[in-house]
């Protein structure tokens, strides 16, 4: 019997109309489709992957909500995507395909990569690259990340203070994901060391209440899909 | 009188299928359309870019190709970028707007910024985000490339071998983009370092001819588009 596939499909950063014509055909023409929804402590978060494309999953389409504590300890993670990946193994099984809905990119700190691991060795899979949020909160300061023979690097927030500082001294650009309550932290981290002045601080980027202010500027309290990007310096890829 | 606006547009990795919906809107319906195209010692290149979209130009658009010299010295790149940006000033003061083509994302090592910085005082811009080759690549090698607190570092890999290594040393997932014939002496680096077995191989992308090996198992040689990705190292993200 043909077996399913999964498909890991990045639905991007948040504007809609940054899907990929892969992902808006994958998704359009699905008839199971799967997300990951956190459970927060005060009751479940809407999935915010499936809110971007949730104008054009079809009428009828078979839903798999995977719902993943937030903040736990580990294991208790890994028990959440062990019940998920069952799920999904019981429609591939069966031929059917599944399309896994993964917010900007799924290789990027998608919690797909977790069902990946646990489905790759029996089923055929399928990733479809998304855009990265790195690149559309760029896009919303309208400042080149890096240029030329610069490296970027991409930070997590949620790391240890002095991993990002090693990082931020090394030169080159940078963008610090996952803000949400590090902002104040990072702030002063990126100012003792000179940087405000390539830094800006980006909220919602592509979608309706978009901020993309200098770092300077920033709100007093930050959302956890938020970021803050050091650009490079190259003086020729800037306006002066 | 109205200005035009600048539209700096990603148009991906390479598989046409991976534009945005947003870029093929506005590809598909622009009436003038830039890129730039590399003047090597042979004769000129076709635009990588251009050639991605080449379906969706419309018939009669007109089109701006700005040959740039390639590993030119840096005045000589700046003047070319010079008499391009005037060529699309002409037509922005005219009221028009011009869409310009850019592999991969337009913020990402892309020599749109060249133009952007000559223009955005003058003239409205927009960015459209597109799909980052380092995404395309670990979709092409179905692996992660950096888990939960991981930084993930992109390099190129014309940049200095020194710093190359400072950087793959302090660990996380790294994309080394841009390696052509630096494949031998990163190859040799990674190798020395002891991360080849995390390191793959990726040429052409999401294209007819995509590569997607295991580093060990590279071709001797590799194009200047063609990348290594050294992935992250979270136990639970790969699969055993």
């Amino acid at each position: 019997m043909r077996l399913g596939t999964i498909y890991g499909v990045g639905v991007g950063p948040g504007d809609p109309e940054l899907l990929t014509l892969k992902a808006h055909r994958l998704i359009s023409s699905a008839a199971t489709i799967a997300y990951l929804a956190a459970d927060a402590s005060d009751g479940p978060r809407a999935s915010r992957a499936r809110r971007i494309v949730a104008d054009i999953i079809p009428a009828g389409a078979c839903e798999i909500e995977i719902r993943t504590p937030m903040r736990a300890a580990r294991a208790e993670a890994q028990t959440a995507y062990d019940r998920g990946a069952a799920e999904i193994a019981e429609r591939l099984e069966t031929g059917q395909d599944v399309v896994v809905l993964c917010e900007g990119d799924p290789l990027l700190y998608g919690s797909f990569m977790y069902l990946l691991a646990r489905l790759s060795s029996r089923f055929p899979a399928a990733i479809v690259p998304g855009v990265a949020s790195p690149m559309a909160a760029a896009a919303a300061v309208q400042r080149p990340l890096v240029a030329r023979d610069e490296p970027l690097t991409i930070l997590p927030s949620t790391a240890d203070i002095e991993m990002l500082e090693t990082r931020l001294r090394l030169g080159g650009g940078a963008a610090l994901m996952k803000l949400g309550r590090r902002l104040p932290d990072i702030k002063r981290l990126i100012t003792r060391l000179g940087l405000l002045d390539r830094a800006y601080y980006v909220e919602a980027a592509t979608e309706a209440g978009e901020i993309a202010v200098p770092l300077a500027e920033a709100p007093e309290t930050a959302p956890y899909f938020s970021m803050i990007l050091v650009v490079g310096e190259d003086p020729h890829a800037h306006a002066h």
